[in-house]
């Protein structure tokens, strides 16, 4: 069975040193000092060991099931969600006036690892919900504020996202699911919605859905969408619950993975649904809160290549297995460790140089939202707008990617499920599905945020690597290891963008046949950035006599490795890039 | 619900124009007429369309079931059994005398393929059979064939192979299973193996086990393993069966995939056994069949990706998303199909351009194994040792990946257990663990391989690539798009066996840690190597004025985008490769 601890000292290394969170000036930040901080991702260490972690496999393999529409989570999450709640953890980056304590979104990405590392499929009764309260934060009006969040911020009630149908996924504009005004300003919802995660269960007393549907006068595809409000159980003037609204659950999903959670098929019929924000302009408000929304799924991602690379290195010290090639390690046992090997080593070190890379780019970007919403910080808005597909798309392959090589060390006892190792791939699978296919990304990213205000986003991202490259010329310990491999990296990007540039003028299907690599390159370069960043950090440590030397040394060779044996990916995918659209586009469709 | 479709003009291909197999002076070869083999392939297609490949997601949903100590396959493979019995498809490729048909093996792989991609979890208790009758054919006393083999050819009885115990897998030196010699010149056996595939079922009347155990006087490791025949009921002088023997089912494992097949832990309990082979040599005569056994595992790999894409495909052309960004291409539809979008090109290309290759490289591999056996050809039994590494590792590494990227087409119904996407990716996700975990696959193409009777193996195959590009340089058709990528790909190769001999005599870590590396860097030179020959096959056919001039353009095309955008990634496996041991062997263990 597999076990999890959270890497405090890591997170601690990329919030307290790497981004120097206290000496910065986003309102809210000078209060994380590393006590204050420290203590925070100690208890949600502990919450995340001993109640979340024991119950990843369990919940696993029960699942969740419907009797007489009512749905029943795994045995143990309802104690789980209990403690969830009575440790005030959904409020944490809450406003405190309705219950929140006001952090930065920063520490709810922190804290965000430990608990989706430890059981992804239960956290997201809580991250949806904490997914519906953004929504109505931004667009609610006063009074829906004041009846919904503060059971929200709770966790007496939870909440849910309900876009997909099953005709459409991706292209909303053909959504059917319609909303027919009432006498009393409310509107009947009626239709059907599939994949809802969280959709229903026995956590909490009432479900408040987010639904997008079609009023009338909107006219034609996306543009005639609209934002409602439909709670489970009607919400009297009190506040008290009345009656069961006309939204029920049609099936729960049978699923590769995250079985602990929910997935439904929810049917709307003439629910009693709000308005959220304005009519027609349901898509702005639904995907207002976007960024987080996505740069939560790249964190699932890397966060279940956490924990799976966690037992593969247990695993890796304990079963022995043959002979090291250069002698004996462990002459007086019957064999070796695995972790001798070198292969074994390869694989292992691909896991840990991705997921420390993606930890730091990841709270990165949360950082860079905080300055966004807190500061007003354009600039910040616009790079972690142009990031957030990167963040998603790449940190989620590459986190399955991740979980499949923790699967490959334990050999043939990673394919049986009482070993663990399947769920966390089969977990990890979805983040590359939901919140936008990975595909849909890549087209976001070279379809929209290149472009987005004439390039400029893009190309401060270049300066700022250029910047970073420049200010540290002069180190010659950074130089070969670090900085000539990211002056590679980041030009093979620049290629990138210049042949879109050129040849997608002509051909749009230029640009898009390599949308995907371009997004993995993007990828590469901003692990190589965060890398060389870290090592500059570490460099610092050790150069001021720290006590801990054995972990910035540790940092020092992971970057390494991540700089040797992941970056030279981009130049392939720069090749394939130029290749542009003939070779993935010369064939007619009934060729396949 | 997925279909499955057997590729027959593409099987046809590979067969009658690209290795021109009826032209062939292997014994055997000459029976191999067009219209043969493509009635072969054509029935092989009906059972595999009507039988098995609808048993395919029940099977995976139902699983197997230990009850008092009987194990019982999913509805409908007992039926499914008898079809397979009765079409004699087991005996296609074994000998005469015991039943079979006496066929070379290369049509027992094209038949395999079709079996593998519509049932992989089905077809394992037939698969596990031939490799059984393969080690008695090769290693049995005449008695002992003669009680054997013609019940196991008929698929009266089945067989299965008894290698991995709880603390060892690949490293056999360690197993503890006891043969204990009995006055009648039997064993009793004694001892647990675990991961037995088909390991005991209700399709067949008798299960021939073979053990590997440990017998007295043989001294430590691997040296002082034999092989034993186990039956689970006694066979009698007449042939009848008798007692059950002392072997039991102590449970099937619950697994990723492959839930169609009973993997079993079985155990042993001074079961009766029978000494086959010579003493103290069992580890040889288990692997005298390696290169079937792994180039069949490798087939798995590269069919779930083929039935994958076949509806990956399917579903591309059929679900409407999205319009195309070159102008609507289904204007009177609501929306396009997803296959107008490059990306979804990208991906279908990825996975079309990959399974053809393997396909070819496979069928190449059983053509040098039938040369080997039935000619005595010393230099192609060489040239397959040398490429069955690459042929499990590769192609099971890579059919995975195609069958999570035809999985990912899907969208949210590709996480669906019910849209059946999912069991391509797990059942695909054991190929790359049994018969050796690819990493060994690695271990043993860099660590022993290579170097095999001096490197003469991958001389000749360098030379052989050599040869092509020579006899071909006057090509200008072939030159751009196959020749130059072939080259390249070719020379980073080289100048990676030539790093792993400059540095490997220093420190073998500098080899093994770029074994992994080595293994894809290969293999993708093979796929090269097989697209080229396909290009040059089908620009001869359109040049004789074929009257199917778009299936060989669209091979052209396919073999194109390989060239293109595969092929890139020879440069960046070289890179990690020449970074050597220090990236990977820099960190003590107990930094991780």
């Amino acid at each position: 069975m597999p076990s999890y601890t959270a890497p405090i000292r890591d997170l601690e290394f990329v919030l307290n040193e790497l981004l120097d969170v206290p000496s910065s000036d986003i309102p809210g930040y000078a209060e994380l000092e590393p006590s204050f901080t420290g203590a925070i991702l100690e208890e949600a260490g502990k919450l995340a060991r001993d109640v979340l972690a024991p119950l990843n496999a369990s919940g696993d393999k029960e699942g969740c099931r419907l009797e007489n529409g009512v749905v029943y989570t795994p045995k143990g999450f309802k104690e789980a969600f209990t403690a969830m709640k009575d440790g005030g953890w959904n409020g944490l980056d809450l406003p405190e006036e309705f219950g929140g304590q006001g952090l930065p979104y920063l520490m709810n990405a922190a804290v965000g690892e430990i608990f989706v590392a430890a059981n992804m499929a239960f956290n997201m009764y809580q991250g949806l919900t904490h997914g519906a309260i953004s929504a109505i934060l931004a667009h609610g009006s006063e009074e829906q504020k004041a009846t919904y969040l503060p059971r929200m911020v709770s966790l007496d009630w939870t909440g849910t996202m309900n876009l997909t149908e099953p005709h459409c996924g991706t292209d909303l504009g053909l959504l059917r699911t319609k909303a027919e005004p009432q006498a009393d300003g409310s509107y009947k919802i009626t239709g059907q919605k599939i994949f809802i995660s969280a959709g229903d269960h026995d956590l909490s007393e009432n479900v408040i859905h987010l639904v997008l549907a079609k009023a009338p006068g909107g006219g034609e595809g996306t543009k005639g969408i609209s934002l409602f409000i439909v709670p489970k159980f009607m919400v009297n003037a009190d506040g008290t619950l009345g009656a069961r609204n006309g939204v029920s659950v049609g099936n729960i999903e049978e699923k590769m993975g995250i079985h602990g959670n929910a997935t439904c098929v929810m049917n709307y019929d003439g629910a009693t649904g709000y308005l959220i924000g304005e009519l027609h302009k349901g898509m702005r408000a639904m995907f207002t809160m976007m960024n987080e929304a996505r740069l939560g799924v790249g964190l699932q991602g890397y966060a279940q290549g956490e924990a799976a690379y966690q037992n593969a290195v247990a695993y890796a010290k304990d079963r022995l297995q043959g002979r090291a090639v250069t002698g004996a390690e462990n002459p007086s046992g019957p064999a070796d460790p695995l972790i001798v090997h070198p292969d074994i080593r390869r694989n292992l070190m691909d896991q840990k140089s991705f997921v420390e890379g993606a930890r730091a780019f990841t709270l990165w970007g949360a950082m860079m939202i905080d300055a966004a919403h807190r500061k007003g910080d354009a600039e910040a808005e616009a790079m972690i707008s142009l990031l957030t597909p990167v963040l998603k798309g790449f940190l989620t392959d590459k986190g399955f990617e991740t979980a499949v090589n923790a699967q490959q060390v334990y050999g043939g006892h990673g394919y049986i499920e009482e070993w663990g190792m399947s769920q966390f791939a089969r977990d990890a699978r979805i983040t590359m599905i939901y919140e936008g296919a990975n595909g849909v990304q890549a087209l976001d990213l070279v379809g929209r945020k290149l472009a987005q205000s004439g390039g400029k986003p893009v190309m401060a991202f270049f300066e700022m690597v250029k910047t970073f490259l420049k200010d540290n010329e002069g180190d010659e310990g950074l130089k070969a290891d670090f900085l000539d491999p990211l002056k590679a990296a980041s030009k093979d990007l620049q290629a990138a963008g210049m042949f879109f540039m050129q040849s997608g003028m002509k051909n749009p299907n230029a640009a898009l046949a390599g949308s995907y690599d371009f997004m993995h390159l993007f990828g590469h370069v901003c692990l190589g950035l965060m890398w060389a960043r870290m090592a500059k950090t570490a460099r610092a440590a050790l150069a001021a006599g720290t006590s801990d030397a054995a972990f910035y040394e540790t940092k020092l060779a992971t970057g390494r490795y991540y700089m040797k044996r992941q970056l030279p990916m981009t130049a392939t995918h720069l090749a394939r890039i130029q290749s542009g659209a003939d070779p993935v586009m010369a064939l007619p469709a009934e060729a396949f």
